[in-house]
Formats: C-alpha cells, sequence, structure tokens
C-alpha cells in the first residue's frame, strides 16, 4: 500500500469502458442462434409441471441460468466439428439445468440476495425451498441425461458434476486460509469451474462424431476457458459493482476466500505486510474491502490477476488451431477474450 | 380429548414393547448377508477420496444410512426372482448413496442435530457443508449408475429420486396447511418415500431379468411398502424416543406438518375442536406436544394410524403371492410388518 491517498480512489476509475457485453455474447451465439432456441423450447418442457408451485419455481429457475453460456459452449463445439443434432440439444439443455442447480445451492451458501437482477431462491423463498430445488433440478438434469441411447452422456456429466462439488467442497474448507497456495486455487477452480466447461466441449464434440485426440483438444479448449472466466469472475466480485453484474458481489471477502488477486498481493509482500494484508482479510467490513481494493489496484496485483486470465483465455484459443475455419470456430475463437473482457 | 386426566398419561405406556429391531433384520436380511457385505465394500471403495476432507466426510455418510433397507430390498427382490449379479451390487450401492444424499439434505431442512446416535454433519460442521456434501453424493451416485451398460439404471434412478425432490418440495409447500387432505398426504409420501422403494424393486427385478408385468408387481411392492414405511416413521416422529430411534424427532410438529395421524384426529373433530386442535398445532411447545399426543391416544388416531400402516404392509405382502417359495420371498413378506413394527 504506498499512500493512504492512493487509498481513496475507486479502482473502477482506473478501468477502461467494457464492451457492451449483450451485443458481444449475441455476435459470438449467432451461428448457433437457431439451436439455443430448440434448447430454450427443451428446458421449458423438461421444467413444466402440473403442480403450482413447482412450476413457478421452475420457470423462476429457467431465467437464472442468463446468458446460456454452457449450452452455446455445447452447440458451437458441435458445429465447429459437425453438425449439431438432437443429442446435442438434449445436453446442451441438461448442462444449463446442472449449472442452474448449483446457482441456486451456491446462493444459499453464499446467502446471496441478487442474481440476475432478481431476488435469489432463498431470498424469495427460503433456504430449504432453494436446497430442494437445486436437488430437483440436479435430479431433473439426469433423468434428461438418460434419455439418450448409450451412458457416455450420463457418465460424463455425473463424473463432472461430481467434481464440480468437489471443488466446492475444497472451496468450503479452505475458507480463511491465508496461506492457500496457487496449486490448490487453481485446483478449486478447476473442479468448480473449468470441469463442466470442459464437459460441454467433450459432450459437443463426442456426439457430433470426433475423434479421441479432437475430443481431447476441445477439452482442454473448455478447460482453459473455465479457468479464464473463473479468474475474472473472481475479479469481478472484488471489482465489479452490483447493478451492472446483475448478482450480490464481495462474498469472497465476506467468506474469506483467498481468491488469485488475493494471492498473487500476498506473493508480493514482506512478511510485516502480509500481517497487515491478513487483518484486513480477518475483519471483513465495507471499509477494510475499500482499502484492499486500492491495495490490490496500486499493487499491480489486480492487472496482474487480469494478465493471468488472459493468459489462460489465449491457451484456449490456441487449441483451436487446427479446427477448420468456420463461423462457430470463429464463435469459439472470440469466447474467452469476451469472457474475460468483463473484468477488464 | 376426553379428561383433562388423560392427558397426564404418557402414550408410550399404553403400547407393547417392541421386538429387538437388531435381531429382526438381521433375520430378514440373512439370504442376501453376503451381497451386502459386496456392497458396504463398494460403497466403501466409491466414496474413498484423497483428499482428507472430503474422505472424512465420505466416511461419516457411510454410517449414516444405517440399515441399509434399500439396497437390502434390491437385492432381496433380485433373489426372489433369479440370481443376485454384478449390476445389483452397483446399483444398490447408488440407491443407498442417493438415500444417504436425501438424509444429509434433510438434516439441514429439519435443523436436526441427530442421526444414527451420532452428530449430523450440520451439526458437525455447518449448513454450507452438509448441502455441498449431499450434492456430492447425488452426483457420485448418478457417475456410479452410469457404469452399467445399458441406460436402464440411470433412467428408473434419475426418474425416481427426481420424484423424491418433488415430494420433498410439496411437504414443504403444505407446511402451516391445516386443510390438507388425505389425498394430498399420500401423494407427498408416495413421492417422498415410497417412490425409491419401489425403484429398488424395479431394479432388483428388471436386473435379473423378470418380464414387464413382474417387475410391475414388484414395484407395487416396493411402492406399498414404502406407504406403511413412511407411516410408522409419521407415528415414530410424533411417539418414538429420541434414544431408541436414534434421531432427532419431534421435527414434523416443528415443521408444522399435517401428518396422518394429525389428518384422522381432525377429520373425526367437530369444528369448535378441530378449532382447538388448530391452536395447538399453531404454538409448537413442549406443553402442547404433550397434550395432543394424549389426544391423538385418546382419540384412537394412533391405533387408526397404526391400522392404516399395517394395511399397507398387508397389500405389500399380497403383491408377493406369485413368487416362487423361497427364502428371499419368505423375507421380502417379513419386511413390511417389521418395518411397521417400529412403532406398534
Amino acid at each position: 500500500m504506498s499512500t493512504a491517498d492512493s487509498r481513496q480512489r475507486s479502482p473502477q476509475q482506473l478501468q477502461p469502458k467494457p464492451p457492451d457485453p449483450v451485443s458481444a455474447w449475441l455476435q459470438i451465439f449467432a451461428p448457433i442462434a437457431q439451436d439455443l432456441a430448440t434448447v430454450e423450447r427443451r428446458l421449458q418442457d423438461s421444467l413444466q409441471h402440473s403442480d403450482p408451485f413447482i412450476d413457478e419455481l421452475a420457470q423462476r429457475c429457467f431465467r437464472l441460468g442468463g446468458k446460456r453460456l454452457r449450452p452455446a459452449l455445447l452447440l458451437m463445439t458441435a458445429q465447429a466439428i459437425g453438425e449439431v443434432n438432437d443429442a446435442h440439444h438434449t445436453l446442451a439443455a441438461v448442462v444449463e439445468m446442472i449449472h442452474t442447480a448449483t446457482l441456486v445451492h451456491d446462493d444459499v451458501l453464499d446467502e446471496a440476495d441478487i442474481r440476475r437482477h432478481e431476488d435469489t431462491i432463498n431470498a424469495r423463498w427460503n433456504n430449504q425451498t432453494s436446497i430442494l430445488l437445486g436437488d430437483y433440478l440436479f435430479t431433473q438434469a439426469f433423468y434428461l441425461a438418460s434419455s439418450l441411447e448409450t451412458t457416455f452422456g450420463c457418465r460424463t456429466i455425473g463424473r463432472a458434476t461430481n467434481i464440480v462439488c468437489e471443488g466446492e467442497l475444497l472451496q468450503t474448507a479452505a475458507s480463511g486460509k491465508f496461506d492457500l497456495d496457487r496449486k490448490q486455487y487453481f485446483r478449486i477452480i478447476e473442479a468448480k469451474t473449468a470441469s463442466l466447461c470442459a464437459c460441454c466441449c467433450t459432450l459437443g464434440a463426442h456426439y457430433a462424431g470426433a475423434d479421441h485426440e479432437t475430443v481431447k483438444r476441445l477439452e482442454n479448449f473448455g478447460l482453459q476457458l473455465g479457468l479464464a472466466f473463473q479468474i475474472a469472475d473472481d475479479l469481478l466480485d472484488l471489482v465489479g459493482e452490483e447493478k451492472t453484474v446483475g448478482k450480490s458481489l464481495g462474498t469472497d471477502l465476506t467468506k474469506q476466500r483467498m481468491t488469485l488477486p488475493l494471492l498473487v498481493l500476498r506473493d508480493q509482500l514482506a512478511t510485516s505486510e502480509q500481517q497487515e494484508l491478513q487483518t484486513l482479510l480477518d475483519h471483513p467490513s465495507s471499509e477494510n474491502s475499500a482499502a484492499l481494493l486500492n491495495w490490490l489496484e496500486e499493487s499491480g496485483a489486480l492487472r496482474q490477476t487480469r494478465d493471468l486470465a488472459l493468459a489462460h483465455a489465449d491457451q484456449a484459443i490456441r487449441q483451436l488451431d487446427f479446427l477448420p475455419d468456420t463461423p462457430a470456430k470463429h464463435s469459439l475463437q472470440q469466447l474467452p477474450r469476451v469472457a474475460v473482457s468483463r473484468c477488464v
């Protein structure tokens, strides 16, 4: 922390204005827009319920997932390899349901009130309803996956979702651990976020008839994309504005999670400064958050973290070199940088 | 409520001593004891984890399920039809994991502290860990189910588990509804409990090569058994002793759930007495619980509810008439009455 003065400058003021996110996503998703509409209908059909209470909850969830990144990733991967088919539509609905289930449970864990500019399920109803609704979505997703001819979809989704839960458990265990190292951090974000992105690419490629090596390359694309995405999310949780992002932020500090920006800052500090940092982290308050944010900005930790996110985005993009030149490939190439641009 | 005097008699004193439950279960499970041991090893293998925190949680869960009723039901059904095979062992582990996942989440919903005479996960750790651990078990179960050759196992388990969640959601929505009717009550308990018992029988029979009609009969056996079991559980929640039962009790009254004994009592009361009952239910306290319990006993509502549980047990047993006379059939025949005897 260089001067007391610097703490009063808002880090947001130092950043360039981000591109309009909605139009960027729309442009990227253009090659699979029709398929995404089919997936929306499949989601809608699958979540309809004769009981008005369950139906209301399911319809609410339907709007929670937002930009449908995971279905789009699955569909674009499929199109980049060959053709999108009916199995892809089903699986795209499945991964969105799984993702929504994790969001519903995350909002209980994080005690979050806002998601996609709306009250969360726990805020509108209660934690009990959120827990059960998350379970309902998980099981509905697995049931839908089992409508495919082979067990490959169930196996891939079962494994990836289990790894997501593993990552969330590891994150809970790591809460308050000031000495968390980068290897442990990356293990957590790879499990809780990147594994489901990788799974989308695996499914997209496999069900389009790709060979084993091609599936592996695209899986790695998804993995690197997921890492870039989560690092960007961790940055957003610190520097974003709830009004723009549309969900509760600042959760990582409240939950005392050592995310990458904090690790980068910590690792460049002398021991006495590390103690000062730990004191700030041990006593979450809006004043300490503001001080911390300026420290992160002034030290260059935010910029270095953004560079790490961009490095993973670039590593993702390089995995795509072998693909024939198509609109779907072009969209996949744009995806990692747009994902990171949310926090640049 | 006949006299004030009668309220002071403990309903427990009016009941005959139940049979020793441990020896009764051991005797019933004897024909499939070796298979149950195989299932235990499969559960153990599947839940082992390299991370010590996740491993400790998983080992703890391993002890939560208790008597392994659902795996035993699946294995006994298989043996009654033909032979227990490797798919049955896997599926028996799967249904136990699913059941344990629902218990872990139930203990958060019910704010329960004790299960199988041990602290619950939420009591020992916290609600966050319980939610994630439940999700971890659900997804691990689905992953394990997808190791089978066909999607039948995944589909049957996905559907049944989804119905379980639906039942739990309906139960949450019905909380505090004094005018809940029997049809709604049975819809809830069929979904939240009986559907998984029915699923065990379906899987046991199908993977032993049974024809469609045989599978349906055994599925109906599981359904009736599940209904009998849940009615007995609802009685136990009112009249059981935590020391004997080994889990937190009285939850239904605290959560203002209209279970069958209360419906039976309500339906035989005049309007003014119904209002008195509703007042007792609207103000949960140990004093009101004691008064309620005596009212249930004196009115005959407890006995009538036990008779309804026994009627479902008998209906279950009748489904088995067509089976050849084997030790497995004999065990299946004993199961419903032993399940109900917990509360007789």
